[in-house]
């Protein structure tokens, strides 16, 4: 995920929790480089992460932390105002107890990607930024831990706040997302916000995977540089839509782990 | 706490939640060695945990990550049937949780001790005994992360059946409980389960330390013999009697981290 | 479904939770008579259960409480040491919380049955069952609010127990289930526990329908009279057997509410 | 509480959570009319919202259900983004377990005060506003139930808007909080927000009993009419305080319920 210009797959998963199940993580694994596993505050429990460790294990992706606030019943998609220290503390918590438990099997976490609203909390407000990257910072022993979030045109300008922190950045896009004119996913209250067609869903694939511009809303072309690219899929349609564009990326066929 | 005599004091701690407090652990802390820190599950949340483990440092104490069952209401106290996998799982992430946000402090978690039901599980059912080793050995980096227990009669079974896991073992006692003439903890359901006058507390403690036979109930002689002694105390009364104990152990005063 | 012989069809509903769906409750409402809604515990919150009473409504199915240990991670399927005073509690808890949300839509609860492990220790624990009682004897204004347990040939012997409470009992049987010979359901550590085959379970649903003796797995003859038939189903297939059975049952079928 | 000059005291009680002790119930029961009690999502379980009722019930005190987003670990403090079907569901459930808790014990919830962040959100957005008064009169049978709010110079369009709900209100007003000059409790994030001595206190309480304008921070005198004045006390100078206030109350001590 460095140096290279191979662009990565990279999912949500692990979010099912004791008796419910969510997703279809066995039928998404095998075409995805990097899954996003939840860490038991908007979803998932010890054992499921467990399960979803060693499915990753088995199709060899690799793992990131997918932390988030303390809200089951929400799914974490509803902003809770914590106090940084809080959430450094729950960052940390969340990540610590999926290193442990990717310890047992021998695997490790190699990125953190927030979840929910903790993410668009990142994006919005720069203490929590701070926080999460204090909170990532501490956790890295040997490796680097980075952390990921979405691209914009303005990647540099995080890339160095990120690195006051001593943290590296991942940027994502995200293939099925409508953006507005000035780079930001268009919001979710728009009909147009969420592709609903193959077709356009891979063309935005297309254009990121060869680094050209993304045309917005409006038709305006955005200059939004990505490291991996964020997909969804729990039906058959979707995860074929998935490897329609996994076979886009993959000049690279033999890493796909970062 | 391996090859000399000296025996440790250690003490629930940081068992607050929310806004809710439990315990005088400022009080408690000073007087100590070792902390068994709440890891979410019975008790305590990931702020409770990061200001608990910033408490344990300023007095140089060892933390312990102090795993449950999760049931907050129940206070970790109930038995549940939880499988094999689910407890190594559970004991995974709560360690894991602790040890990175004592990570983010450049500490470490040196042991683990289970918390209620789960401890109480753990030494009567092997399965559950065996599931909490598979979980720390796995835990295990370049250090031993022991596994704490109580002191029975029987150390040497348990010792060598948790060397068949790579698990080294602490046996604890406990100064203010009364035992059964096979040497386990009076039931609470006797009225003479927990001793209520500081001699008795500090004459059980005063013979676990001089390594002499312990008077079980019916004034039975019990060889038991402890790394660790527990302590309670969450009043001033309490915290006198355990200042009291802390002068009869330090013979080996400046080392109070194991 | 006092006096008249027609025996009422029942399921679990409304065991969604948050963002996650369990269930196919939109395909097997209209086809029974009484909806056990969950109620916080175990599965479902205030809207899921909100939404779920609209459904009932909608299909004019009678609705009782499916109240269950604390313990949502576990489905409410392990055992917990609570005390009979915190089970009479939590058994109101939940009941007063589903009665509101009905009241809330001119609808009333008009049963409760304990679900899954608060169920089984029910019938296990002359306590727990006491406790229950006491819960129900207090909820009930105007009208009783009966208790729905498992019926086994010993029906009288439990009428008699909650009638010194002031409850009174609805007996369910269970289609797909085998029973042993003492008139118990078949432990599901035993492979043929649950029937596999339409046939099996469409001939035990017809022998209670007809009030005939039930065959326990060695063939042993059960006299056990039930007032409502347990159903599951969560796919066409099953929804397709419940049809079936609902056919049979329909010597009365305008009147499907108690 | 309707009708008569007389102002009643009210108290948020109840607020234990499982081993948790929190508020000092016991000494505090005995000196107010209404007891705001916790329903389970910040704090209290159903066993503690049992023996809260016991308490109350013992002191002839009014009780009334103090309902709050679910948010155990933040004790309701934090704004959710919840859908006002969503508010009016939880709202419900928690009112509603209560009443089942107190017709365990022939008593009655007289009325409901919304806790914490549920709180502030029901006066500054009048969506939630609504949601709560649709909870409240779904669940009224024969007698109403009045909604507690803030008072504040505006009574008069709130009450009016509650009406059109079919819901009664009754306001309240703290002795222990400075008012901004537009007559809402000024920001905790001042240093004056609350007051530190009795005479200040006791001193706005008594105008509150006289009908006499309240001072805000900078001097303003406005008109704040209350049917309740709300107090704090966890400690034995509160408590002390409150009895002042209490007599000052007691122009008609008899009718300490509403």
């Amino acid at each position: 995920m460095t140096g290279t210009k191979t662009i990565s797959l990279n999912a949500d998963i692990g979010e099912s929790f004791g008796a419910w199940v969510m997703g279809a993580d066995e039928l998404i694994m095998p075409h995805i480089d990097c899954a996003n596993v939840a860490c038991g505050f908007h979803a998932a429990d010890p054992l499921t992460m467990s399960r979803t460790l060693q499915l990753a294990k088995e199709h060899k992706v690799s793992v990131g932390a997918h932390p988030s606030y303390p809200d089951l019943v929400g799914f974490g998609r509803r902003h809770m105002a914590c106090s940084a220290e809080e959430v450094t503390a729950m960052v940390q918590y969340q990540v610590g107890a999926l290193q442990a438990l990717a310890a047992g099997r021998q695997m490790s976490v190699d990125y953190v990607k927030p979840h929910g609203a903790l993410y668009n909390d990142m994006l919005s407000d720069g203490n929590t930024f701070d926080a999460i990257c204090e909170a990532i910072k501490a956790l890295q022993r040997d490796d680097q831990v980075p952390l990921m979030i979405m691209a914009t045109p303005h990647n540099q300008a995080w890339r160095k706040r990120a690195e006051e922190h001593g943290v590296t950045l991942i940027f994502e896009g995200f293939a099925d997302r409508a953006y507005d004119d000035n780079g930001h996913l268009r919001s979710r209250q728009y009909s147009d916000a969420v592709f609903q067609n193959d077709e356009q869903i891979i063309e935005q694939a297309q254009r990121f995977n060869n680094g050209e511009k993304i045309k917005s809303v409006n038709g305006e072309l955005l200059d939004i540089q990505i490291d991996s690219l964020c997909v969804h899929g729990d039906n058959p349609q979707a995860i074929s839509t998935i490897k329609h564009i996994r076979s886009l990326l993959t000049k690279n066929p033999e890493s796909n782990n970062q």
